[in-house]
This record gives structure tokens, C-alpha cells and sequence, in this order.
């Protein structure tokens, strides 16, 4: 058993694009080993949730394509920045200027037509990240009395069809620089965002381990919360990554399959 | 005489678009009295040189555009980050991969076709700003043995068409965080290009101003480059950046006229 494994797991996250699939301009490929060992932690009894950053798509379609692939999932379980930001926008009366993917649009418009904005809301908008859509996210931000920029997700890239390709918080980044502003994140690495999932298992941070192929999002972002965090080497994963200047994996596995492998073979033991 | 005059001034750096002319669509507007204001100081026969960050332009049609206003000026006053950057690439041997306007394309384009690329040159790149591109420049440092990212300039947005538009320093900031790299800027506020103009003039930084619209790349640049640094209310100006938390003007004036009135009552006088 690793020396990870030493104090109790009783629930554990796991990233969705790069953990379960692979993403592709088409349908994506189902990553091998990973439906099977999802089912091994239902079948144990291990709580778990699925926290994703993905917003290119909405949630009830990518429910639909995990299932395609043989995952049996329910929404519930499903934990994305899409709704988490919906919520906020109704609680605090906000009227967003959208710069997001076209598919994601219909669910994040809030506020009366024509009202005037009072935050910027910024996805994986992928094509739409043209220079006038981010001057107009920009002249929006500097003409609000109080600029707020919230952002799904702060990851630096992703991989898409065997490439890697910019994600969202590089468009943060850019914001934030242009305006003197600092986004607020809703989605990983987020602790608001870690904690909603694991209440809702009714498991504290000490007792978790996220797995994801992100380094910073999923691995640093469950650090700083208090789980543990563990490191595939499938999806955006490349070996330059480590050893990394300022952060270290719990745990480093080749696949999703490997680390339920050893979180449920420690289970019981502790 | 202003207290940022008590120790003389030898040599006089301006800043171009938004203090000599209003950048639009077509073709801009002469902002009123800078082009007497110039004529005034080399009657005066105080040295002085324009540096811009323009690189959407070649800088003999900017030249043409600034004689079509009404100024007298000679190419060798005016220094732009395109020679200095085609200087750089063939004394370190760098092949670039371009983001980079257009128009200014032809003039960057160094080394063999089809050899590897070995940096990324960023320039004010415009409608060129698209995600493809912003997507290609990543991957290019991504897998360069050693990225360098190489940019001109470092601003955060300028005026153009009466509306505030994203300068190329936001997309050098966008790429820094996707890449993990620190970009190197040829231009503005780097002192080496600072040094460079002033050393034309062979007058030292504490005798010489800046005068800019930008209260980054002109005001601090000169300041940290140890000149003076005087704001102008032309150009970019909005009463909003004023009190700045980390950067104060030597001086705030309406507009370039003003600038040279002050500094040429001051001549001899001390």
C-alpha cells in the first residue's frame, strides 16, 4: 500500500475529460480501464462524484456521450461550473455578457434582454475566442462601476483531437491583465466548488482524493483544499511535467484503472 | 517652472499614436497642436526622438501617415520594434514563428522556409488574434527545446476608432500562463529599447522625459528606466486611471502642446 493510501479514503473525485475519455473533434474515445473501474468503486460502495471544468458542452449531452461510452452515471453525480454559475447569477441579480461556447449560451443567459450587464462570464469558448469577442468582454468589464470577471475553470490547456489547446483561464489571464481585475473562479480548482461534491458525499477533504490529468486544476486545486491528489498519465498528461517546480502528486498512475486499483486494495486496511 | 523641471532636460522621447495623432479605422485624426509642438522643439534644437510600439504598420507608411498630418520627420528618429526584433532574430539566429499584423508579416520573416521555428514573435496582430492562431503560437513553444516568446511590446489596450482595443501585451500575458515562460519584449517598457533612442540622442535617462499616453509603458517604462515620465489626457486617457495605485506621473497634461511649453520654459533656466 502506498504511502498515500495510509490514512483512510471514504470518497473520492474524479475529473471527467482525460480521466474517462479522451477528447476528439468527433465523439472522443472511451479511455481503456475506466469504465471498469468505475464500476468496481460503485460496486464497492466507495462514494464518488465527477467534477468537471467542461464547458463546451451541455451537461445532459455529455451524460449522454459518457453513457454512450458504457459509463452508468446519474446527473446527481455530476458536478460542472455550468449550473454552480446559473445559481450564482440568479443569488446575486447579475446580468451576464457571455463569452462562451455557442452550445453552452442558452443556459447561461440570464437577466432581461437588454439590461445592462454587470459581470462578464467567461467558458471554454473555444472558436469563439476571437479578438472582437474579447475586446467586447473587455469594453464590458471596463465600463462596469464594479468589473467582475467570473470564469468556468482557470486550466491553461487541454487536449482536443490528440493536440493540446489553450482552456479558458488563459482568456482569464488575459482579462484580468487587460482590466487590473482578479476573476473569480466557479469550477476547479475552486474550493467552493471541491467542497459542493464533497458534501454532498458527506465526506470531509482529508478523507478525498481527486484524480485528474490536470496538474494544477485537479491535482494542486485538491491540495490546497485538504484532499489528496492524484495524477494520471492519460489526457493532456506529458512526462515534461514532472518533477514540477512547486507541486507534487500524491500519487502518480497510469490510468484511472490503476488508481481505483490501489484505493480499493488499501480499503479496509486502514 | 514645475517642480519635474528643476533638473534640466537634454533630450525629449515621444510616444506616436494617441500624442501625435488619434488612431481610426481610416486613416486617424492630428491631435491639435502636436504638430507645431514638434516643429517648436527642434527650432529650439532640443534632441529629441519618437518611439512607438506601432506594429501594425511598416514604419515607412507610419512615417508617410505622420508627414500626411503635417510633421517633419526623418526615419532614423523614429524607433519602432520591427528593426529592433529583425536585428535580434539574425544576430541570435532565430527562426520565429509569427502572430503578428499582416501587414508587418513580410518584414519579420527571417530564416530558411520550413526550418524549425525556435521562438514566437507577438506583435499587435489584430483581427489575427484568433483562436487558431493564439492555439498554433502555443504549440509552437510547447515544443521548442527552449521556448522563448518574444514580444513587441507589452500594452494593455490603446485607443483606436474612439473605442479602447486589446494590445499585444495581453496576448504575451495569455501565452506566459498557458506556456509557464516569461516573454522578452522589444519595444516599450523595455529599457533596452529606452537606452537605445537615448543613446542616438547621447543624453542620459535622468536628462531626458518620455511623454506617452500609456501610464504603463510610457510613464513607469521611463521612470524605472530612470527618465522622467509625463502623461498626456490625449490618446488612450481616461480620467478613471488617475490616482493610480503604484504609478505617479512627474507631470499630467492636456495634450503634447502642453508638455512642450513646460519644458521649453524651463530650457536655460536651469
Amino acid at each position: 500500500m502506498g504511502e498515500w493510501l495510509r490514512s483512510p479514503i471514504r470518497g473520492v473525485l474524479l475529473d471527467i475529460t482525460g480521466v474517462l475519455y479522451e477528447s476528439s473533434a468527433e465523439h472522443g474515445t472511451v479511455i481503456p480501464g475506466s469504465v471498469k473501474a468505475v464500476n468496481r468503486l460503485r460496486e464497492s460502495g466507495m462514494p464518488f462524484r465527477l467534477v468537471t471544468n467542461e464547458t463546451t458542452t451541455p451537461t445532459t449531452v455529455l451524460l449522454d456521450k459518457l453513457r454512450s461510452f458504457g459509463y452508468q452515471l446519474e446527473e446527481r453525480e455530476l458536478f460542472s461550473p455550468i449550473p454552480a454559475v446559473v445559481k450564482l447569477l440568479h443569488q446575486e441579480q447579475l446580468v451576464p455578457h457571455l463569452l462562451v461556447h455557442p452550445k453552452v449560451e442558452g443556459e447561461l443567459r440570464v437577466g432581461e434582454k437588454g439590461s445592462p450587464t454587470s459581470c462578464v462570464v467567461l467558458g471554454d469558448a473555444e472558436d469563439n475566442f476571437s479578438y472582437a469577442n474579447l475586446n467586447s468582454a473587455f469594453r464590458a468589464l471596463m465600463v462596469m462601476p464594479r468589473p467582475r470577471l467570473i470564469t468556468l475553470g482557470y486550466g491553461r490547456y487541454y487536449k482536443h483531437n490528440q493536440q493540446l489547446q489553450l482552456d479558458v483561464g488563459v482568456y482569464a489571464k488575459a482579462l484580468e491583465f487587460a482590466c487590473g481585475v482578479e476573476s473569480e473562479v466557479v469550477g476547479k480548482p475552486s474550493p467552493a466548488f471541491f467542497n459542493q461534491a464533497l458534501a454532498d458525499m458527506g465526506v470531509q477533504a482529508k478523507e478525498a482524493v481527486m484524480v485528474g490529468d490536470d496538474i494544477s486544476s485537479d491535482v494542486e486545486g485538491a491540495q490546497k483544499c485538504g484532499m489528496r491528489g492524484v495524477l494520471v498519465r492519460t489526457g493532456k498528461f506529458t512526462s515534461s511535467l514532472l518533477p514540477h517546480p512547486t507541486i507534487t502528486p500524491d500519487c502518480v498512475v497510469d490510468n484511472l484503472a490503476e488508481a481505483v486499483d490501489q484505493i480499493l486494495a488499501a480499503k479496509g486496511k486502514n
